[in-house]
């Protein structure tokens, strides 16, 4: 499999600065959803402890996968429990809705 | 691995029309969730550049996946940069809720 | 690969409790989100077909990920159509934030 997801769970206060960081690295596609957390991506003392988050989505290339994973980290690393994940998952198939056909490698 | 995970990231716009045709197709379960976007799914020359997609997911047999992203290709696409963008995933095990137990390839 | 997601779509009526489950069983990070569906996991009946639902979201490694299916089936489950669906999907890596590096099998 040639295509990856990268899942990103990160701070909402975060997300700007990852946004415009993939932008200038040329991730070309992101998909940004609200989330709750807890947990390791989360702080425990909260009395609410479902915490705001954002996941973010990038597909790409088996190649550039690791890389966008290192752009996330370094940009929404604070170094506390709640800093959140990052997943790298095995696509298939990816397919293109403009031209009704398979993504090809230069163009993801 | 039998199953698969159709996940496709549609204009807002494009939703009712899509979820029409997956139920005419017999697709029995889909799922929506809200997700802004930007890159080779969204508007490149929107001021604010995130822009409103539905993500809809799908499980499904291997052998349905692809029909199943053709449906939605076919009805969401218009033909511009934003149109958005089809994976399949794989997926090691499917359990049913309700029987508390795998999914068969038949109730899939 | 060693580590899996579990993704699961359960009723929203029934996430309080699975939350609180999961907790008791170990389980160090969650996240939720929400999502309408129909089909198998929702209400064929209702007018407006589309059902509130919500999407949790667990990283885990693969001998945990059976557990954690179980622990959501049995404190998900009623017994109707629309009790939900949960699949584990294979993870190729698994990064934490805070400490900028994969995450190992002990802090799962």
């Amino acid at each position: 499999m040639k295509y990856r997801k990268v899942s990103a769970i990160i701070r909402r206060d975060a997300l700007e600065k990852v946004e415009r960081r993939l932008q200038d690295a040329g991730v070309r596609g992101i998909s940004v959803t609200r989330v709750k957390g807890y947990g390791e991506y989360a702080d425990f003392y909260a009395r609410d402890w479902m915490v705001a988050y954002a996941r973010i989505e990038i597909f790409t290339t088996q190649e550039k996968a690791e890389g966008i994973a290192q752009v996330i980290m370094d940009s929404a690393h604070v170094g506390l429990s709640g800093d959140g994940i990052i997943a790298v998952l095995p696509v298939e198939r990816l397919y293109r809705i403009r031209t009704k056909s398979e993504a090809t490698e230069e163009n993801v």
